[in-house]
């Protein structure tokens, strides 16, 4: 494990060195039982204590009570934004999307095809460079639901607290597939929450559905006549053993997430995380103008750091000289170009600080 | 890998050794590349070589033209069971559902949410024990679709010739997860197969279809307002990039598929399960009624051997033993009981030498 890159990937990304180090020696043989944990029934008693420990190690980390059931799906954060609506937006109820970014157009787009939605609030005019004023958000009390995304992958920004939401009326809906479990949540204030692993908790290939036991019981009425498999109710009843669930993606989430524990839990996470993206708005702040970052410093994301050079040219030799000092991972989007750190919980400081070297030495040849 | 279990899980199930072996290998550091694949992005070089490779290997074993379309999916095969209607059912149309087993039941039902169905022939009445004559099947020309389920898992039975498929109008659809890779296939008398990967041809988590580009067109009228990440269209129009696909599995399907290239293709498949099969059955056969098969000998299966033994005490005994000696998975599915061999490509002949040695000698101590 010398030679590890600095991994700045967008999702999948970074893994705990730990958590591979771990499957890579138990993968031909898991636990001396003569096969790979991939290998065991989903019915079997190797798994099942895999599937359960997930399970429940995500609740303890998230000190998340028994008005909760946590789902483990297949289908990506995608799937969710058409499952959400499929068990939520009932016929004569409009669902309300708060726009922060790509991927809250997208959420909002899918649920387009099966009912009403409309936006309280959207950045699409600062070009998603802040997450709106919690007082400027419309909402109403017979909204379907409220959808935000807690953290914008894509754009570099996040909501940076979530006391308030809990004063709206309608069901709270949370995408956090960017940002779950880097920093503690109060899972009180949501209704559901989704998120996609291959950012912070695993590979990708299986998601985390937070869902309120009220919410749960709300979906029988809207949902009757989904199919099984798109209802959260079916995979709540059978602990997500409704089908084969993909094992090896949640023997890593769970790894994972025992990692994030053995760590200090969410605070330690946090902490380390607020420290790593400090080195590199310290690198933008300190730039006078030479890195721009793209979001309004007070909706920045701790996950991902958004920035551009003065020019094209530069941004792209900017990412040329990284890539071959072993960065890997920087370009932005395709959709807006620039250049993107994302720095997860599973990478370290010292690729932050890196990368912070790399950007005042490229200044400093070059400006 | 020398205390290997013999492993006839029904799926998840066995892997081939080589492919653990590998993966276990390169887990840390893939390809010199200083991360895990798993750590690779979805969009980056070594995923993507990795993903159409996978395409590619699955297209040339089963020497496919380019009239069909290969997608790698989320959601197991029960998601299929949603897409297939969602996408295929038009309204005024009925969808004929053959049914073999409990798979194309539940198949049928969640069809049954999103329109009209029918059974053109059902083996419901001799418990699933035999594959209908194919002169008895009712089919019409305007059926939405035909669905036929290729290998019954729970049951043990197959069908054995796939000739005659080619008369029917409407489009034929089957569900082959259980079988898909274990023998030749005229992919050209269907119009779309799709298949679980969890027991031929890789871990749980990825799912494969097979779409006619012929029928993809015919999708677009009827899938128009289904949410995109349903569509079988958004996925064949990014070649299974529209979103993060899970890469480990797909990483571990294409190993398994080039594991069946460098072990003769489909036909050594065949003629090897067909000898795998054969030692159980001779076994059955030769036992004067102590092993009672529950597939006819027309309808048996060469994936899953499922048998009972004279009295229920002796079944469990039986189960009991075979445990004990390292025998994992002979359990019956748990709506039908009995015991179950899954013998999937990846299962050794020896392992199957070893159950029919068991099998002979808890006979003659207990007949
Ligand atoms: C915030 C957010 N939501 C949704 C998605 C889509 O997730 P998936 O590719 O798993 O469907 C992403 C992926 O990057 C994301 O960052
Ligand atoms: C023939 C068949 N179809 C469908 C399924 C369901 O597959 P999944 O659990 O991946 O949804 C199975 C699982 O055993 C099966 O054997
Ligand atoms: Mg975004
Ligand atoms: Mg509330
Ligand atoms: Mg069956
Ligand atoms: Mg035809």
């Amino acid at each position: 494990m010398t030679n590890r890159m600095h991994n700045f990937n967008a999702g999948p990304a970074a893994l705990p060195a730990e958590v591979l180090r771990k499957a890579a020696a138990e993968l031909e043989d898991y636990n001396g039982t003569g096969m790979s944990i991939m290998e065991h029934s989903h019915r079997g008693e190797s798994y099942e204590t895999v599937h359960y420990e997930a399970i429940a190690t995500a609740k303890r980390l998230l000190g998340i009570s028994d008005a909760y059931d946590i789902l483990l799906l297949q289908g990506g954060a995608s799937l969710q934004f058409a499952m959400v609506p499929y068990n939520l937006l009932a016929q004569g109820k409009k669902a309300n999307y708060i726009l922060t970014g790509s991927w809250s157009e997208k959420a909002k787009k899918e649920a387009d095809h099966l009912g009403e939605t409309y936006s309280g609030a959207s950045g699409k005019d600062n070009h998603y460079s802040r997450v709106p004023d919690f007082d400027t958000i419309r909402t109403d009390a017979t909204d379907a639901y409220i959808h935000l995304t807690s953290n914008n992958t894509i754009y570099g920004t996040a909501w940076q607290d979530f006391t308030r939401v809990s004063e709206w009326e309608a069901p709270v809906i949370a995408d956090m597939s960017s940002d779950i479990f880097s920093r503690p949540l109060p899972v009180e204030n949501f209704d559901l929450i989704y998120a996609g692993a291959q950012k912070n908790i695993g590979p990708s290939g299986v998601t985390l559905v937070i869902i309120s036991k009220t919410l749960l019981e709300k979906t029988a009425a809207i949902a009757g006549d989904v199919p099984a498999i798109l209802r959260y109710r079916t995979h709540a009843e059978k602990t997500s053993l409704y089908n084969t669930p993909p094992t090896f993606a949640v023997y890593m989430l769970k790894n994972t997430l025992q990692w994030i524990e053995a760590n200090g839990g969410l605070q330690a996470m946090d902490a380390r995380n607020r420290e790593k993206a400090g080195r590199l708005y310290d690198a933008i702040d300190e730039s006078d103008g030479f890195y721009r970052g793209h979001a309004h410093p007070s909706s920045r994301s701790n996950m991902n750091v958004t920035f551009t050079l003065p020019t094209e040219e530069l941004t792209e030799r900017f990412l040329e000289g990284a890539k071959n000092k072993g960065f890997s991972g920087l370009n932005g989007h395709r959709s807006v170009g620039g250049c993107r750190a994302s720095i997860y919980n599973a990478v370290p400081l010292e690729s932050c600080e890196a990368l912070r070297d790399f950007m005042v030495a490229f200044q400093k040849k070059h400006q």
